[in-house]
Formats: C-alpha cells, structure tokens, sequence
C-alpha cells in the first residue's frame, strides 16, 4: 500500500470527521402502522448516510396541530443547537400554507408547514429568521407528480439536506418576514390573588393534567407543600372541574387514589391522581380551549 | 506517540471508512410491546456495531403476509441500492416454507420467509437472483436448539452479515430458481372505458382507500380535477361500495366531510374523506381479494 | 493544506476510533405518544452525538415493575458486554427507592430505580458490583429545581456518560452492597413427577403463555412431541385453567385453532392456539403472582 494512497484517503476522513453533521428529530402524525416514516427516513438516508435520525413522536392525534406544537415546545430545549426538526401534522396540505423553516435564537431548525405548529417554539425559543423552501430546488427529484407527501419530498428532503451540510440555511430559500402563524390560548398570568393558564396537552399514558403554568408564575402564589389550592378547570367558559388539590413535591406525598398538584419534569403545574387518572376520573381533556384557575 | 502505531492505525481507520455497510430496515408483526425486536437488533449489533438500523414498521397486523408484501414495496424504492430489509412475518414458522435472500435488479436485498412477502417487490424491482439461507453457515451459534425464532437466529442474523459485509452475497446459501411464492390479486387493467384494481392496503392513520391503479393506467380514463368517478368496490364478488366520487388534487379541494378521489404519495388512484374516514365510513377494507372499478 | 494540521487531526481521528463507546437501550412505561422519551434522547444525544441508541420497549405497562424485569432478561443476553440498559417503571419517583447501576457478571449495565425492576437480570446474570448513582455529579446540570423526571436528569444522564465513556462505572457512586430489590416469584422446580414454574409475561401479540419453566428443568419430564401435558394454571390459589396439550415443536403440528406447548424462541416451556390467542380463550395473564403446574 502507497502512502500516497494513503495521504489522500486521510484528507477524505479529515473533512468527513469535522463535517457540519446535525441531528434529525421526526415528529408526525403519521403513527407507525404504515410505510410513511420509512419512506421519509430513506430519503434522508439516500442523501447521506451519516445522518443521526431520531423520531419525537409520530402519534401526534391526527391532525391536531396544537400538539404537533406543544411537543416540539416540551423537547427542543433537550437538544443541542443546530438539530434539525421536522414536523409534519398538515391538514391543509396542497392549501395555501407556506412551506418554512424557522431558525431559532438558539440555533435550532424546524422543518414543517406554517399552520401554527410554531406557535410555541417561536415564543419559547425566538425568532431568529423564517425561511420559506423554495420547492425549485429543495424538493426530491422526479416528485413533482405527487400533489400529497410533502413530509417526504419537501420537509424530509430539504431537512436531510440542511443537516447533511449539502445546504445553508440561506440556501433553504427566500426569507420572510420575523413571525409565524400562531395560535391563541390563554397564557400564565397572576392577578388578583389568582393564577390562570392554559391545559395545553394530558401526559397522556398516566392521565396526568399539565398546564402552562411555569414556575416563576406559580412562585406568586406562594404555595408551600401541603397547602390545599382552589382549582377550576374550563373547556372555554363551561366548568369542568372543580375542587381543593393539596400540592406536593412527590406522587408518594398522597395516598394511593388522591389527587395532588405538583411541578411536573418541565416545571409546570400539574395535576394528577396517584396511581390513578385525574383526565378521566375527571373529564379533562386538553388543548387551546382549555384553561385553568388556581388561588389558595 | 510513535508514527508507526499512527501509520497502523491509519491503515485500520482508511479500510474501516471505506467498508462495505449497508442500511438494515426491519418489517415485523412483532409489536413493539415485547423484547424480540430489541433481541433481533442486540444479534446485529453484536455482529457489528456500525450497521445503520431501522424500523420500517413492527405493526402488519399478527400473520398478515399481503400488508407485509404491500409495506416493502411501498418504502423499498425510497432506500439506495444495497440496503438489506429484514420482513417476518411468519405463520408457517417451522413448517416448509424456505428461507431465502431475494436480491432485486435495483440492487436492493430482502431477507424473509419465502411466503408470499416478496410477491410485490419481486415484480416491482425486478428478480436478479434468489439464494436459499444455509442454515448451517448463516444461523446464530448455540441457537440450534430453538425451534421457533427465526427472526432473530436466522433472518436478523444473516441480514446483519449481509449489510456488514461478513458475507457475500453468493455465501447466503445456494442459487435457487429465479422465482419467489406469490399471491394472486387483480392488477391494474384500463378496458371498456373502465379501469380495474386492486384495494391493497388502507392509509390506516386516516382511513384513506389506496388502491393498485397506477397514474399512467389511471390517466388513459382522461380524467380531469373536478370530474366525477363512478367507483364501485368489491369484496370477492361482494359490492361494498358505489358512488360517484369528483377527482381533485389536493384534499383542500372538496368540503370537509366530502369524498374525493386523488393519486396519493405513491400516484396510485385513492379514496378519501376529506379530514374524515372513508374506510370506516363506507366499511371498506383491503387485501389481495379485494377490487375496485372505476369510469367517468 | 499542511502537514502538521493533518497529523493532529490524525491523533484526533485514532483516540475517537478507539474511544469507549457502548449502545444505550431504552425502557420505560412512557408509550411514544409525548415526548419524554425524546427528551432522554436528546440529553444524551447532547452528551455525545456517537452513542449508539436503541429501544427495548416504551411499552411496558404503566407501573408493572415485573414486567420491565422479564423484558431485560430477555433481550439482554442479546447484547454484547458493555452495553448500558436504562430502565424507567418507577411508580415510587420521589420516594426513597435508591437510584443505582448494575454490573452484572457478564459486563453488562442496567441504570435504574431499584425497585424490583433487577430482579431477574441480577439472578440470570449475576451481581458484580452494585453503585448508587451520586446526584450530586452525575445529575443533570440545572435540574435540581424538577422533582419527577429522574429518568431524563438522573437515569438517562448517568447512562449516556457511561457509555459515551466520560465517567467509569467507579464514576457512577458509593459501592453499595452485592444486592438488589427483588420480587418473589416460583421458580422451576421438578418434584414427583411434576413441573412447576411462573408465567412472568405473555407473547402478547399473540396470546402465548410463556412460562420461566426452562428446558433443562422441563426435560425431567421426559416428553416427545405428541405427548399429551395435563396442564393446570393458577392466579395465587385460584385455578384459572385445567386442560390437556399436545407438546409440539412447531405450530403447524397441530391444526389451526388447536392448543399446543412448546418451547419458544428462549427455550421456556410456553402454550399456544395455533393461529390463536391461549391468553383470550381462558382468561390467562401473568405476573409474579401467576404459577403453572405440568405433568404428564
């Protein structure tokens, strides 16, 4: 063997070892019953083998946008700048909604239809700069034909490519304008003696309530383990629930079939029943309509 | 450090780098609820552990060999030349059916019990060569005496072999005729200003009808969007369904609630609901005895 | 491009090639329908992009400790020395159950609570050596304010620095005693002509009982495929089912709808209905508190 051969084999690892390489994150509403996912990630792995992919979730309930949302919102904080996300929960596609991609101030990427999926990564993360793909050039060769996957001919394909490296940011297409399209819910505010927010997702596999309430907001209260808080909860204007919630720092503060309040992994005032089911022992569902009050 | 252990190390790293490694994509009916998907992945990666792993889906509902076949053909097409697929489902486990290697004229592998799981991608890719799996070489050691998991001794373990690059092609075992087990179902047909197909699979996520009826059959109807379909659904020779169903490009096209018919991701002529459930709502199902026949 | 630069990028490519570097494999009771699980990936991800991650299950029921016990016995021997199980049932978060790693006589590692959840790999595999996990280094940083989500900040955390290698298993905590919490089962036992054992988990796609009577103990009984076992199953001191079975080895022994017992895919003694569901027909479930007695 040649240590010429060997010279220019070893410029070839250099650059691959150092190359831009990011992570993949899928998110959709697809479940996993069907081919969809695996069509998108041998699409992304067509273009580069060396792509690190990782699935956030594709039960996402069908079409449900808020929590396309929510979820991104819940896990992007856990991964490190520059990892790419691509979301596809799009009822409207082949309607009017722009194919984007949002760069964060924390240097994350979201890959997906603006429909509000953004809604809570714009806020939580900032707006760096939207970028709409330009389907031109970032769209899979010979899919033109195809009116309906767009989560593997354009979301897939142009994130596989922007975390391969094969393309900048600025090479994703024309920017637009500093804001996405969002949807309205009640955000955590303290008046009056009284915290109000939103029920915006169950922690669905324990039936768990989560609000929106954050830390900081909570703190006003001044709530001390063991105080009973005042809480109702709302589907619009309609009270669905209504009753004293003791707040804990643990399940295991309650006897076993009680509920409790407590700070849920995010930080976030929470409601559940120990081994039990506070969503249906309670009829409490979730979304953008959902909201709460909480007094002591 | 001496640059003779970094010459050496070199010479591993150049041969690592340039190795044969072949994308493994797992189909089962296993589910996800138990270990045997994650004993068939700690076979492959205990034989190597940079093959790039996969899961085209786990969920083909218990024995169900046609959704297996119709599952592989959809994604297949997606992954370069040389990935290696791996599908069991396997209701004659331990009975006569042969244990093959089919490697298509794209170049693309597939590992599975020669059952009828090949029937379309055999006729869709292309047959280059058949190979029976010689157990004797290509069966997990010390798994002799398990009469029942082929999965994970035998299709796991030779696929991990194969998308490594342990064995050739040619060491899978001896070259059989260049056929695979098939199942009967009615192709696309354009005759008499009617075209006949087949109901393979249901977009389960959604309920959508995805017929066999590819765009260039489909297009000989002269079909415009906006026109009207007369589409009549059997079961055997059961009619299930009949109605007329407008054409239209996007599902944004019709109100919610309506029916349309499109060329889905695939450009195979589907039934839907627009955000509804066609399947659910007219009780059709699919399979290789299912058909369909469509006019203006 | 100089030479000195491609030197040093050498002794940096030669240290990353031969670094430690071990697969890390998930289980929780979480489902995939949130994000807690990607939550966990992308702690780890953020600790080293190279660690190699897999998913045992996500499954497991909520809060059945013994099922996440069975589920790691079954896969682990599986997988090569070295690698890193986290597994996350933990109905007791926040109570006094001691967070803990594993090193089992055979190499491998399990990061867990240590609530039962041990019980069976520790007797399978041995105990080498018991370390609670110190928080104070080997906790998420900024997370000191959660109280729930020690998988995520504790669990994930501590594994992913074990397998990408930045701590030792020295580096985890405190040794503690060579002991683990375990659940009381019956163990295979041969005695007057009778075998005895537990059913610890069902092939739940498919309705199998799998017992933990194995092939050694079972052989005592002197059985040839045909033989007829006289079968009794009980839930603690009640008698769930009494029937006459057919050992087999395969399924396509007996006609379709027919019961037969056979040894599965670990080589356990197990009953089926060929094309069936054994647990549906007569009501069989398992758990710690199921037993099962074989004679012939």
């Amino acid at each position: 063997m040649k240590r010429t051969f060997l010279f220019h084999c070893l410029i070839f690892i250099c650059f691959s070892a150092f190359a831009q390489r990011h992570a993949l994150v899928f998110q959709t509403d697809f479940g996993l019953k069907d081919g969809a996912v695996a069509e998108m990630k041998g699409v992304v792995y067509s273009l580069s083998p060396d792509i690190p992919m990782f699935d956030l979730t594709h039960e996402i309930p069908a079409y449900n946008i808020w929590e396309a949302a929510y979820r991104l919102q819940q896990t992007a904080p856990y991964w490190p700048a520059g990892t790419v996300f691509v979301s596809v929960v799009d009822p409207g596609v082949g309607s009017a909604r722009k194919s984007v991609v949002l760069k964060t101030k924390t240097g994350h990427y979201f890959v997906t239809p603006d429909n509000g999926t953004l809604t809570l990564v714009a806020r939580q993360m900032g707006i760096a700069e939207v970028r709409e793909i330009d389907e031109a050039v970032n769209r899979r060769k010979n899919s033109g034909a195809s009116y309906t996957f767009h989560g593997r001919d354009v979301y897939a394909y142009t994130a596989g490519k922007l975390a391969a490296g094969k393309i900048t940011f600025q090479q994703v297409g024309p920017k637009l304008a500093e804001s996405v399209v969002t949807i309205a819910f009640q955000s955590p505010v303290f008046a009056n003696d009284t915290v109000k927010g939103n029920v915006p997702v169950l922690d669905v596999q324990y039936g768990n309530i989560w609000t929106n309430i954050d830390q900081q907001t909570f703190s006003k209260l001044q709530v001390q383990p063991g105080d009973v808080l005042k809480v109702s909860i709302y589907k619009g204007n309609e009270l669905v629930y209504s009753g004293g919630v003791p707040f804990a720092n643990t399940f295991a503060a309650v006897p076993e079939g009680k509920e409790l309040a407590y700070l849920n992994s995010l930080l976030n005032l929470s409601f559940a029943v120990n081994m039990g089911d506070f969503s249906a022992a309670h009829h409490v569902k979730s979304g953008p309509e959902w909201s709460v009050t909480v007094s002591k």
